[in-house]
């Protein structure tokens, strides 16, 4: 019937926070099962891990070329279908590119790739390849942040006018602060992170769920980015200022200095007909507001939800699920898109999420490299 | 290494929702393999639901009885070495009597039996058994609920002077007014839900959070019960009069006609020294008081956290777990219970509060029906 | 035109808490002049605390008797019109029985009297008397708890079912623990605060709330209460279960150890078409739910809420108003009284309240003396 | 003794909202009476609303110029000492710079002026004068916003390196979209309403508000308004970045058209020891974040509070206060000024604040037509 999808894992090994949060999600729903890993860089780790977990150790690989290539020496039928790419940063696109050159489907990790021109890159090589990509801003996969998505697509908020979407933590307080631990975090190393840390790492977020809800693209931003201290070569605090077509403006907020803050990811959508309130550290209530009705709250699991919502719910009202189901409902996206069955565009977040994403931050830092002017994405 | 412990399901199949939450919770921890299982009733429905989930179906039995009769000729080292009890309430005794006499652990949805006398019964078998066995009140699995619990221990609250529950959810309410409907809903059969409805579904959970967190023993209780309707012969609704030893007194509140209520499970508990507060639906937050200081927030995952409320919590503070989470906090406690390692007696609840608990239903149903009267428990 | 009413003061001076909330809640709607008082059993006092507030010393009087005598010898045109009654408990009786014989309304502070039947003379009087009375359960001022008066007088709710309503303080919690303290404490002291502190303090209000806001009253009612401390002489701590005709059943509890609880009065109200909750310390927000569709959340000011509601709203929504506005919607409706104009039974607390009270507090009382039996009220 | 400061009222008679926020203010701690004003642009009206809310009618001024020309003539110790100014827009500079001229003290309403010109003049004027002035903020009356204050100025939050306020409201939404509604608005009409809407009207109370709390001055502001329709000339919107000296930025949003939003005014503060949040709507809970600690809740009339808010708070915890309290507080600020008593700056705001308010407004305006350019405040 419904036989288990082969899944492969690159990374996430160990005391990977990423790492249990995919195998988690993977399993909730009872469509993968993971029979090939490079989990880490030395064999010998890897192994261990699989036999910490308790997984056959018999397709943990040396490294990733080698998985590549052992794969594809087994028939079809055993092969690995799906990667999940968890690897640091700079090895989501050469291994991506890969992946999909050679047939495999894959769930990469955010940022899909280090610079806008890789993402154009691996684009072009899916269109070509015909498999399945996702890249996972795993706050997609919320239920009331895809009833917010299907609202918005049946009219509810009417056009929208404004965006405002903020993305706020704090921990990198404790660290900028001091020389030698600012020096030395990698995050902070254009050379291991890329051009942008809080644009990068979590501003892009903050990006994806502007465009992922509203089903608008942005047409140009204007960006002040914070480095705080001269030394620091990568921003830790932005505002971006935000404009669609027809009028529409908004702002984007992203901060890794914000003192005390957790995982602050919050969006409100305001149309001609009505607003939208949501926040991601209490996942389950979505503020709906108009201009004379009581504000409304809506929550998963009932009937007036949308199917796409509901699809993401899996017990009744008053239970609350949380971020390891957001990411299982993004490998159920995939799952049946790998099984070629029918699914929502808003199952999980694909290629043309990632490219927009690159986009983004590439201009954010142009922007503000320029003197805080206005840029034009694609 | 860890080799995962082999699991057995009896129910859960189909459409079952605590089905998805047991074997979700059975798999987020990297920790057990389900192996066996008597899905349904009926054979062919239960090959067809293995077949869906996909997992092996030479171990999927016809009966409970063959079940454990062909696993017992297995060798001890495939054997199954846990059953998860899913079935209607009625089966829970008989099943669990027979799995720990015979050497099997269980992990036994609640309430563990339809009468206190079996419950007594079942505790004696598991002392000659010397098995594992837990009770699943899933909510004692959340993090904010074992920090609690570890502060009460700690003296944080002093000396308990009060306790308030509620467990307030409004399901029954488009049931309870229709004739009809109230006459053929199974939980309103006492033939097949026991002699309580409120109480035995969910007043009993209330109870076990105040024992379990406050770590006090309720010595006598008075209930007042509601039917609503004369033809209806199960409570739906009642208020409980608590009180402990040392002039402490309480109140747990419960109904399943609170409309619009969710699945409405809170507690609150004042000490001399300090109070909390905490909802099941917004289950990331502990509210901390005092008589002078400021009102503290406690969230999961922060190193102020006890290590009981820390081990159940998988990623970094603002990135909501909840009951699925919180069932596989329980699935790990018996984990280690049944590999032997140390763990906190708190990881997961036992025959004990499954024994408390069946001393509680039936002694509101005795107060109610004698008139509200005072009924001390054993 | 609307010429202000004359307005007496009967206690309130000095430091007195609730000097000022009347004080201010009679300026508030423009509707009252203060012309005359006795602020303290001292005239000097009395004197002194005109001044520090600025108001005409020459009808200061020096007790109660003679401020009665002296302004009947005034014509009626200038007369105190009615006296606002804020000395210790046991003197509110004497003062409005007084009052009302001779013609004056009057706003009592809570409790009305200190004894039930006190309370019953009081309601022969006003009949006789034909004034205006007003007791000030203050919080029946709120918009919203108006609001859920009216909507349940429309049937918002349908058939009420269920009722649950909630004080807690905890500002006894430091004083109770200390042997000294506890019996230097007026409140705890019967000769001075009656027969009962918690329920005569605060669970009064919270009896209240439940008629104020469904229209029904209560049947009877089984009392648990709570000393803390064999020498102590007062309940600090109750739980009162509570029946209305026709199987709805509730719970009033309430609470002066519950530690680090401010002023927590809240309620919540099941009917069989809908539900209510609503909170004292956040009184601009009424949670409206059902069975099926969002939960909705009703403000103050909105066009929505019905004109008893909004006639206690001065500003547009989301320009909070808080207790002083709401004792100061009572003063208004006891000046539409006074003025003969057209109100809503709503607008002010009656003589009908005040009873009602005494009668609850009194039979929570003989219910715990007698062994938490039935006590059918009035 | 506290001998009662003669009030002049200017404007805020009939409807007028403003009117009652002031009037109510004024009385709430016993320290003004009403001897005079010019409510309406009528003498006709001016009386019957004296009338109305019964205050005597020989004061009663047919016009501005008169009431300043016959209190003059006046001994001094019955001639009103500070006027209430709370006409148009338009009238307030020179309203306030008469009064001042001549020896008045003066309570103004926001916008201090309509350019910031006038704005520099008025403070000249002041200073010559050496009377009393305060501009409306009125959200800096509210009791945690000055323990904000207090704790940063005590170094609670170390060095401020982040700040976040938002005033959205949605008012305007219902208006904006419909031709002719916006264009008979007196709001969207520069010659009534001055250069700027969203700003001059809203947004200024969120740049006082990051200069009030933080004790910092904004050092430079580039701006993106939006006027949504091209036959739209005031801007109804817009996002401000901010930068301080040091490295400190922030981000200022401002909304009418945020449908179904009421008032809601907001800020976050983050410094390298803390942070802190605070919402107007839910004015009395300020959230105190740190790195490492739980969140801290502080609420009104507790101990632990500054003294600076702890005298804006009447009645003990729990007891809700509002809007009304808030502008009390700045009356009772401004009281003890007039009477040459000792208070600290922040009990009102001066002069300066609105001066820096008007720089700001202009500033918002030029930066949005320059192109969103950096514009450097004075």
């Amino acid at each position: 019937m419904a036989k288990k999808i082969r899944l492969g894992i690159l990374g996430g090994g160990g005391d990977s926070l990423i790492g249990i949060l995919h195998r988690v999600a993977s399993q909730i729903n009872d469509n993968y099962e993971i029979v090939g890993a490079v989990f880490n860089p030395n064999l010998e780790d890897s192994v261990a891990f699989a036999e910490e977990i308790d997984i056959p150790t018999n397709r943990i690989y040396k490294d990733f070329d080698t998985l590549v290539e052992e794969e594809l020496k087994l028939p079809e039928s055993e092969r690995i279908q799906v990667c999940s790419v968890l690897t640091p940063n700079f090895l989501h696109f050469p291994m991506a590119k890969k992946l999909l050159e050679n047939g495999f489907s894959a769930i990469c990790e955010k940022p899909m790739t280090t610079t806008y021109e890789e993402a154009k890159i691996l684009q072009a090589t899916l269109e070509k390849a015909g498999t399945i990509f996702a890249v996972t801003h795993t706050y997609t996969g919320y239920p009331m942040v895809r009833q917010m998505r299907e609202m918005i697509k049946q009219g509810a908020l009417g056009k929208i006018q404004k965006v405002d979407v903020r993305y706020y933590q704090g921990w990198l307080n404790p660290v900028i602060h001091d020389k030698e631990k600012r020096s030395s975090t990698w995050r902070l190393d254009p050379e291991k992170a890329g051009i942008s840390c809080c644009m990068g790492d979590i501003g892009v977020h903050a990006f994806n769920m502007i465009e992922y809800t509203t089903g608008m693209q942005v047409k140009s931003i204007l960006a002040d980015l914070n480095y705080l201290y001269e030394d620091n070569q990568m921003d830790i605090d932005g505002t971006v200022l935000v404009r669609f077509d027809g009028n529409a403006k908004g702002v984007l907020r992203s901060s890794q200095i914000a003192t005390g803050e957790e995982n602050g990811l919050a969006i409100a959508i305001y149309g001609d007909k009505g607003g939208f309130r949501w926040e991601q550290e209490n996942p389950n209530y979505l503020y709906v507001m108009s201009d004379d009705k009581p504000l409304q709250v809506y929550k998963p699991g009932h009937a007036y939800n949308s199917k796409l919502s509901l699809n993401g719910t899996k017990l009744p009202p008053g239970h609350p699920e949380g971020i390891f189901d957001s990411m299982a409902n993004i490998y159920l996206g995939v799952a049946k898109a790998i099984r070629g069955q029918e699914y929502n565009d808003g199952e999980f977040p694909t290629m043309m999420d990632g490219v927009r994403g690159l986009n983004f931050i590439e201009s954010t830092v142009a922007s503000h490299k320029d003197g805080n002017t206005w840029v034009v994405l694609d």
